[in-house]
């Protein structure tokens, strides 16, 4: 086996690497062939609850490009289940939910359950990448805002305004249920690091939904404990903070005290990391529709984002949200390559 | 017939009012019963198409509310039918466009049409409306991005790939359908000034996906020709440029020259203000999901944005985005009722 690459997480921590390192959101998934052929024997939620099916697929990115961090593979809803939400996968239109949370009595029969015995699966196949992986795996969990947004909408959203609506009338329960999927995702995080991750991190995929003030009233203080609670524990395991247009948020996020913040595509990375006194890590931001388009545009666009950070210890180079379908397989590869290349000192 | 009510129009040439102006994004639409009604008997295309149904819904909320401005009941696809798109609006989707636009031929094919004759009953409607109204009626197109949107993806879409791939590599084919979109929409604006709009609205809802490279060399050049169409001819009649989730295209905006700016409800209002220097108006920016809140929360959020601008000369109270199917009546109407009496000099 190859020597362990240390370069992702050495970048978390804001120290010096021969090249920029990078991995992709969504790096395996439904552009690739092989994912596809187990996607026909398999669901989404047997692949993540499946270990050997979990790893098997965690490792197709890895051998086939050149990445620096795998992602263990898995649905941010899968904790949902034990906790007491019934879902499924409806084809063309995302999680359906069977019995919506809209009311006190809904968020009091959620259960507070303990990771390490209901989601063993995601230990195990961080177990067997374990053994498998040259490069770091990174855990992850859902943020509760975005949890609640499936939880209590009943599936995917464009306003959210069921959500919203208990948020702002039935505040207390809305905290309590922050506070159980809080307490939750955190422990399944740490769970994930003892079985293996060296790094996590947090998608908060739809909190851009809320104004700064809605932030830090109804999200932040359930987000800085969830970190207080895995940082306390796991002080050197960098943690990332991810959300999609959410650049509005970035002080809160910042304030919450993780080691990398992910920068969506349309936000300048160089400006942010410099308006954050390059305190903290960056992760991004290509366009991830770019992939669709002729090498030349990818390259330029590329280049443009590590010119502007000039190589400086502490970005991550990804995506700026996750890869899509569709998107050509020969352009992740040569994308990876051409990071690599152009970055090495 | 009431004295007319001119403060929208000086509120949008930032002169002093005795109060601060307001209409609603989508202030006729399916929250109202009357509304449903009449969606009983008409398709939203009928709707738009008759001009005595059209004005008859554009009157709704003026009847209801206290209102500075109303707008014209129509749909931005409209004028997409007669430049040879057929489409329909199917339940729970949205709009399904029966040929998308695809390759070159297919925008070859695309007709440059004259509004005057193809889309008459808007002027029709616009002609009704100014014996009705004693306040001024906003017309509006939607621009070239949003509207190519639909026309390439064939419906609404979530991640644009297929537009942005055939954006980055069909690139003359791209500014040539940009072009004859600008054309007619421009021209469309001129017609519906000519018909008794004293305002116009270009929206940009979905424009907010690219960021601000891809803004400036695909999109840019045809909206600033587009207003320069309208403002060459009509100086004097006030353009508002909107857009959602495009806080960080706002230099670009500005840079076409529009009278006001629509600002979403994540982005702070005052603070995006004071960055343009005061020289353009501004409109916005309850986040149209707070409506569901309780009233005490209503008034707590539109009070910090009225505070924030302390009545300057040049702000337009408005959502941050359009009213949803579900809103309160009776929140809106206390809404425009508080923002009146809160800010009256």
């Amino acid at each position: 086996m190859a020597e362990f690459n240390d370069n992702f997480l050495k970048a978390c921590r804001r120290e010096e690497t021969p090249y920029t390192p990078l991995w992709l959101a969504r790096q395996a998934g439904r552009y690739q062939k092989e994912y596809m052929k187990i996607k026909e024997k398999y669901s989404i939620i047997e692949i993540s609850t499946i270990p050997e099916v979990s790893a098997e697929v965690t490792l197709l990115p890895i051998n086939q490009f050149e990445l620096d961090s795998a992602i263990i593979f898995s649905d941010i809803l899968i904790p949902l289940g034990p906790m007491g939400i019934s879902f499924e996968y409806k084809k063309g239109y995302g999680p359906l939910i069977h019995n919506p949370v809209r009311t006190v009595a809904d968020v009091e029969k959620l259960k507070v359950v303990d990771p390490a015995t209901e989601m063993w699966y995601t230990g195990k196949a961080l177990t067997i990448l374990k053994g498998e992986l040259n490069v770091p795996c990174i855990g992850f969990v859902g943020a509760p805002f975005t949890l609640a947004s499936y939880m209590i909408e009943g599936g995917p959203s464009k306003n959210y305004e069921t959500m919203k609506a208990f948020m702002y009338n039935e505040t207390k329960a809305w905290h309590l249920l922050m506070d159980k999927l809080g307490t939750v995702m955190a422990n399944y995080l740490n769970f994930q690091i003892e079985s293996g991750a060296m790094a996590v991190q947090i998608f908060d995929s739809w909190v851009g939904a809320l104004d700064i003030d809605d932030y830090n009233e109804y999200v932040y203080p359930h987000v800085e404990k969830m970190i207080q609670i895995v940082k306390s524990k796991y002080p050197n395991v960098p943690l990332i903070s991810m959300g999609v247009n959410s650049a509005h948020l970035i002080p809160s996020l910042r304030k919450a005290n993780p080691d990398v913040i992910a920068i969506d595509w349309k936000t300048d990375l160089a400006k942010t990391w410099k308006d954050l006194n390059y305190e903290v890590a960056v992760q991004g931001n290509l366009d991830p529709t770019a992939l669709f388009a002729d090498w030349s545009i990818i390259e330029r666009k590329t280049k443009k984002i590590l010119d502007s950070v000039k190589g400086k210890p502490g970005h991550i180079f990804n995506l700026g949200h996750g890869i899509l379908p569709g998107t050509p397989v020969e352009n992740v590869k040569q994308l990876c390559k051409f990071v690599h290349e152009y970055t090495r000192k």
